[in-house]
């Protein structure tokens, strides 16, 4: 496949993996210890591939949950954030300023931090008092963050006495690398039409629900905005008719992010309504893929990780396509600001 | 001022300020009787207009609270929603269908609810246990519910021991609908040249933090876009940095909505940077208006309702200067769907 070594995924996704034990440790260490609330918090992409973790929690467990942009966690200073709370947050370097400066925050607030790093020995893994470390680059980082935050979840509500589905929940986690690979390759070819289709189209509206909104979110703004410089709008299915959808016009390009848990006649919604008025239309549905060994109650759940790595292929047959690498940036870490 | 008569706006402003004894009396009984979190709900408008108390509530209080989706809400049926929880929104109508779903689904899962309705007999109104009537329209909605949800809020709040701020933050509230009407005045003739500038402008990316990231959500999507048909982005302050910041161009339309509280700052960073990189930058800031009577300590608490009150006149002044009544929909509410 373009721009993708299999094994070098496997890696990653099997050190994310293995990580779970580790994962077990400190949750246990940290619900022995109590706690009141959980602080889900990122910055661009991190804020939105910890996303589906809030919704894992919302939609299976009692746990007070914030799910907040680091940055302005940091001005806003959360009255419920202090001694009490667990913060949980990750940067793929361990050098994003406002993931470690919320990490600092929380520390002289009285919480506990937990970071996921590609390098415990980076700013962000020094600063936290949990560093869990597995390398990772841009086109795996999304998945492999995805299994790690979800089985941490899962291990606070084991131990809150919820989430019966939780031994088969990890087993399917564990199962994902294997699946997920097999996602990619048999969606390549449709992602190379869809790149080839739109290598020159201007802009896109991204629409999703539930725990694939945010890589709907994600994928608008940190691949085709900062990658490739194309422009997004990115809007929740359910809010999409509360506004957005008097933009709809024959010519607008749709994309839709569609995976299975509740949400997902949100998304249905949007679909039937959008093939009415637009020539445009393209739907990345998780459904399309047999995952083999997840069974029908699982596959809810693991509609992130499904929908990124769908979209991963998308990125690089772009980056192809266009011409234009995904590497390049005109201001990010580029100039001062 | 075109497209807006004082005395209907005084009317319904002061219509909102009389319900706080009602208000009061609504919040004491449900602190009687006890709860475990407050859930903010909305649908569109709605869930941008809710998301100031969200952030009053983040920086004031230790009150549980969720801020999301009617929609979603009923499809994800979170665990905490239930028996011990109070549901808040509000729909002018009282007919918006994803609304008024999620209240039938809180009362059937033992939540209590609490409206706010244009007409307490509407279907929304009927089937809340409490509805909080004030009649009003688009260009006065936001900040009647702004108002109305501060006092809510702060009650919440008060009754917990928390807001000293309490009583100044009342009487502050009601002085506002003066208050606001002078800032409409004092910002008419800016807004009609933002609307003389921009009338064929094909796409704005707007950029808010905070308590006023609600209202420039909201404008983009419910006002340029729905009203006007003109494509927008709207992004978070400290999220612009990790992906969109890549869009810019000189000749990027960036429209910055600042309000006074703790994350200003988060929206000074991009106002540096913009002004670097585009030639087409608009800054709406609550500082240049006096709000006389309002204390140095108020101004952040009221900075959404300054907001609004400002981008009301841009929308009038769209209207007239692009000949697109603000009344006109290709879809909502005309086709089915």
């Amino acid at each position: 496949m373009y721009g993708f070594e299999n094994e070098r995924f496997l890696s990653v996704m099997n050190g994310a993996a293995n990580n779970i034990a580790r994962i077990n440790e400190v949750v246990d260490e940290l619900c022995k210890e109590g706690y009141e609330n959980l602080f889900l918090l990122g910055t661009g992409g991190t804020y939105a591939i910890i996303s589906p973790l809030a919704y894992l929690l919302k939609t299976n467990s009692k746990i007070t949950f914030y799910h907040d942009i680091a940055a302005e966690t940091v001005k806003a200073k959360p009255k419920s954030l202090g001694k009490g709370s667990i913060v949980i947050t990750a940067s793929l370097t361990g050098t994003t300023s406002e993931t470690i400066e919320v990490v600092e925050y929380a520390k002289s607030v009285g919480a506990k931090t937990v970071v996921f790093v590609g390098d415990a020995k980076s700013p962000l893994g020094q600063a936290a008092d949990y560093a869990i470390e597995n390398d990772a680059e841009n086109d795996n980082l999304v998945e492999e963050l995805h299994l790690q935050f979800f089985a941490l979840g899962a291990r606070f509500m084991k131990n809150n006495n919820e989430f019966p589905e939780y031994e088969e929940f990890i087993s399917t986690l564990k199962i994902m690398p294997e699946v997920l690979l097999k996602v990619r390759e048999e969606n390549d070819e449709r992602a190379e039409m869809f790149a080839k289709k739109h290598k020159d189209t201007k802009f896109h509206m991204f629409v999703g629900a539930g725990n694939t909104w945010g890589e709907t979110y994600c994928f608008a703004m940190c691949v085709l905005e900062e990658m490739q410089w194309i422009a997004t709008k990115s809007i929740h299915a359910a809010e999409f008719f509360h506004g957005t959808i008097e933009m709809t016009e024959k010519d607008m390009s749709f994309v839709l992010i569609k995976g299975e848990d509740e949400t997902r006649p949100l998304v249905d919604r949007v679909e039937n309504f959008v093939n009415r008025y637009s020539d445009v239309v393209q739907v990345f549905d998780t459904k399309d893929y047999a995952l083999e060994g997840v069974s029908e109650a699982m596959r809810k759940y693991v509609s992130p990780m499904v929908t990124a790595t769908q979209l991963e292929r998308v990125s690089a047959h772009l980056e192809k396509e266009r011409g234009h690498s995904l590497e390049i940036r005109r201001y990010y870490r580029t100039v001062e600001y």
